[in-house]
């Protein structure tokens, strides 16, 4: 019997990405249920070539067919599709966190793309996960690098993670130039194929410091032995030292496809031709640096708002959403990224500590929007 | 309960190591028995200072205290100890063969630095580890490299080992210049401080064929998914590519007490704060290059010979002995090292395919031995 998939976010980058995965793996799974967000002709193509129980139009205007879902409760609904069994979340932004939770408390693997699911409310995923019997399994290629290090290790035998950053297109910039920088220069990313909010994010290196507190959720590591590593070729993808002093690398050309998979077949591996063999002559020489502070500004705000805990790297990634739309839209200079988001954390109310409710963090998230929508026009 | 050790060859370079690992993990471990090969003051100071119950000298010139075992005999006596429950056997040569099919029959862990064990007969320690319920596991930094990779998986998920060789000294220079290398740059490694006799094999990457060997046998991998890459910073110890495209690799600063440790604790990691922890950045540039055949004649005449298999490699391995010895005692010049190989694998008698005997094989090892010494002379 083949398993049950639902793609949150099909026609997005990891969507795609999992589709084409899925169309080399066709034996062993289905795709029950598929949800785009505006993209209504990619979308219908994709039901047409999948055949999906059920489709989903986020921003649909009215015009779809019958039987398709429609708004933002059209992910939950695919998220708990009684045939689905794992649910890959490929949704950008706040939107994907209770599509999460509610795939989790029906039991299902959440394949988790969505950063904001763990920064906004990893406590609350973990209790989600306990209560409904569900698990996370990571489709970032970083985490995914991680749990492919320590899959079927006892926590209590990891001692560090050190993930890798690319350093994006700003690596060798002085902090002059780099804060002036265009849309068309951020978005060339050295060494990955993304959306634009995610490759904004690699060059603010906002993304790492969400993938910090991710790892941190993850892999119950403190924060503390979660490092951070310029690697430019982007070839190793994350590093696990062990209480022995060992340490495993995953390794790889740049491609999402074998984070995608793994997470489908997770703790096992299948047969794939799909990707890339790797070379390790190809691959050139790997080099690695260490951040400097002063060049990614973000980054340091981000690991503080991940050292405060509660409800701070909700407002952080809220912050930043904001910052960086304004940013795409050519409203504000790339230097103002972390502005933005450094007078969001300095300025909100006071940080419910552990045990903040979904509430909570809706609120925070919605206070920080609010928040960085001002300081930009102030 | 602490676990029993044996430590066969204590005073060379593995056994040393080894016993400075398990001077950190008293707790754990016990040494019940070590063996020396003629170093008597180290032994006795060894000895004065684990006190084990077994001591044994193997070039013993009769003048030992009672109670102490001598002879090669000694090497079985100690690995076969009722109290024993791990045989560390870093023997060089064909004598640590006899011990490691002597402690597999009966029923004990042996964390393997001997390479011509497995070399010289890889079947034949398959078969003693199935008739007594023993278990091979590697010590070989590479290796051991590739079983932390695989450590849990079935071996059908496994598509390629590639293993890492520092090139050795002679990794930049010509050919004509290689030929006339004196003992002293032979035994100037680069990255690894090890015995003599694999430095020189680290020179002439006979040291990898004999791993490609081994690998083949200890992971149940045909030798053409088993590749080499030359990687100068010895870093990375080994990748394992899987079926889905996913490369792993462990990586570290050279240093054999890892493995030591991990092959007597092995599946399981224990906290240990004896090796230098690794730091990308200190580790700077990482890079591959192909092994250059013409560079390296004796390794490419060490895979045809496993690829013939039967009693091949074991005349691989003796007759590289003999040359290595005649080359260290300065009475064959470097490159004469690989056309006493090639003499002797193109003069021996018929291999035995599949099913050669230990009597085949030390016959064959014999039978080379003499060849080798033969070739040199004339």
């Amino acid at each position: 019997m083949s398993v049950g998939v639902a793609v949150l976010g099909s026609t997005g980058s990891i969507g795609r990405s999992t589709l084409q995965v899925l169309s080399r793996q066709r034996g062993r799974f289905r795709v029950v249920a598929i949800t785009g967000h505006s993209n209504t002709d990619l979308l219908t193509q994709q039901a047409a070539e999948w055949k999906p129980a059920f489709v989903g139009l986020v921003n649909g205007v009215g015009k779809g067919d019958e039987g398709r879902g429609k708004g933002t409760a059209c992910l939950v609904e695919a998220a708990t599709h009684p045939d689905v069994k794992i649910v890959v979340n490929g949704i950008v932004g706040a939107a994907g966190l209770e599509a999460t939770l509610a795939a989790l408390r029906a039991g299902k693997r959440v394949a988790l793309a969505n950063k904001e699911t763990l920064v906004m409310a990893g406590e609350l995923v973990a209790q989600a996960a306990r209560e409904g019997g569900g698990e996370i399994v990571p489709v970032d290629s970083e985490h995914s690098a991680v749990l492919q290090c320590v899959a079927g290790r006892q926590p209590a035998e990891l001692a560090r993670l050190i993930l890798t950053a690319s350093g994006g297109p700003f690596r060798t910039w002085g902090p002059e130039r780099v804060s002036r920088a265009t849309v068309a220069e951020a978005l060339k990313h050295p060494t990955w194929t993304m959306g634009k909010k995610i490759t904004v994010d690699s060059a603010t290196l906002v993304n790492k410091a969400l993938e910090v507190i991710e790892a941190h959720f993850l892999f119950d590591v403190p924060y503390t032995r979660v490092d951070v590593v310029i690697h430019p070729q982007s070839v190793i993808h994350g590093f696990v030292e062990f209480v022995d002093g060992s340490v495993l690398a995953q390794v790889g050309f740049p491609t999402m496809e074998l984070p995608i998979l793994y997470a489908l077949t997770y703790p096992d591996r299948v047969p794939d031709l799909g990707v890339r063999r790797f070379d390790p002559v190809a691959a050139g020489a790997l080099t690695f640096e260490p951040v400097q502070p002063d060049r990614f500004p973000a980054y340091v705000i981000g690991r503080e708002a991940a050292r405060l805990g509660g409800t701070a790297p909700a407002r952080f990634n809220a912050a930043n959403e904001i910052a960086v739309q304004l940013f795409l839209e050519e409203r504000i200079p790339f230097g103002r990224i972390a502005e933005i988001i450094e007078r969001v954390l300095g300025v909100g109310s006071r940080e419910p500590g552990a045990g903040a409710s979904l509430q909570d963090v809706l609120a925070a998230d919605a206070e920080a929007r609010r928040l960085a929508g001002e300081a930009a026009c102030s």
